[in-house]
């Protein structure tokens, strides 16, 4: 059991491939999102001949349940950086479960001019950051990845939200995985959602479209990451992400929409 | 001659549009993004069988040029409140253009909770923010959309950029024709690009992917828009838009990832 076991993918014909959901993998019985968008990247990447995902976008159009899945893949263009190509995951009864558009290339670390306006999070260190708690719905996904959260956004889980609607904490793989840049798609969308933090009267929020930049390929260690959300307005609320390797660096940046149902939010409502 | 004119689309079998790349929308020899996404939404929203497209994503893959072109749509699923479309538009010789995916819906105006973490950016009133310059490269362009820009972003076309990668200002089509959302498309993709006020050995920086998430239909009038670059980092720029109605709504928000290829800006940049 490893995360890149559970997103294999194997060619089963030009532009086809197989693969399974994985257990363990859910958020009360449904795929988490960035798995999902990881093991359907892993097709693109092949269909793409570049391995990593320079900007990827999926819609969610069903829940992923664990089971047998197909991945269709088509290249629409193929130039000589950057290779673009559409994806869908479809269960074996031909549900469509994820669209996904992206641009693959390699990111091999490319000079030119920068300019930051901002840092990676300020976090304590790993082991003063809180755990997350195991509710049931959740209990597997938290040994398929490793987050701590800052303590002063983790009041959620005990009642107590900060009142800001933000996330920040750690996060890595188990068992000293490497996190390769498909690996950065999972840690785009494994934290608790921000509005948990946000003392409104809004359940779990389904997400509609997600999209991940990448920007390097992380270096070994832990990442730091923060999720924000600024507006939730019109039956929505984006949330965006930020995540930074050991170095220093940014290696990626995340944009969700989700949809804000008004639904009491349920006690045990997970991350 | 209207945004609404052209950016028609006329339905020519199940899924199969043709349309135009009309003139003058473009920069320098190549039509806008924003232009060209709404044309194709256009075409997407039909095949949908919804009018407002709540996510789009558009990843550019050849200059459009003005002539013919088709637009290929396939719907991924049609929910209950929601439709997902791919789309692709090509030109008359078959080359793919830009290749989209997008969730379609109606915005009616959803009650639920709000919270807001910014207002919309201040403004001098569109009389004492500065005119655009009538570049040869965007000289039509420039009487395609109204643009006001603040006056402290608008130094770089005189030489004299801020400093700031930010780019503020009003935005209304032409002769009072009305802003539906397909209109939000191109205001998230009008104005000149952040980094030119970032004092960088930056030039023109070709968009990668851009993804506008709509919240609600404007109301008329101006909309007042705002555009920030935090990251240039890794080759890559994110350049994130907020589109607010004049009763102070916010109605869109757009994040494009650009390139950033270690060229000298031409003194013509145009935006």
């Amino acid at each position: 059991m490893s995360f890149a076991s559970d997103t294999a993918v194997r060619r089963i014909a030009r532009g086809r491939y197989d693969a399974t959901i994985a257990t363990g993998w859910d958020i009360g019985g449904n795929a988490n999102g960035g798995y999902l968008m990881a093991l359907c990247a892993r097709a693109l990447a092949d269909a793409a001949g570049r391995p990593d995902p320079v900007a990827l976008t999926a819609h969610f159009l069903a829940p992923g349940k664990p089971g047998a899945v197909s991945v269709e893949t088509e290249v629409a263009r193929a130039g000589r950086r950057f290779a673009t190509v559409t994806g869908s995951l479809t269960d074996a009864e031909g549900r469509a479960i994820v669209q996904l558009l992206g641009t693959f290339g390699e990111l091999v670390g490319a000079e030119g001019p920068e300019r930051m306006e901002a840092a990676p999070p300020e976090l304590p260190p790993p082991d003063a950051c809180a755990v997350l708690p195991r509710e049931e719905a959740v209990s597997a996904f938290r040994d398929r990845v490793e987050m701590r959260l800052h303590p002063d956004d983790a009041g959620y889980a005990a009642g107590a939200p900060s009142g800001e609607p933000r996330v920040r904490g750690w996060f890595r793989l188990p068992g000293d995985e490497p996190i390769d840049t498909l690996a950065l798609l999972l840690g785009a969308d494994s934290f608790p959602p921000t509005i948990f933090n946000a003392k409104l009267p809004v359940g779990w929020v389904p997400t509609l479209e997600l999209t991940t930049h990448l920007r390097a390929r992380p270096a070994p260690g832990w990442l730091r990451c923060a999720f924000t959300t600024r507006f939730v307005t019109g039956g929505f609320l984006e949330e965006d992400g930020e995540l930074w390797d050991e170095s220093g660096r940014l290696v990626a940046q995340s944009r969700q929409l989700a949809l804000v149902p008004r639904a009491a939010r349920e006690p045990a409502a997970p991350g």
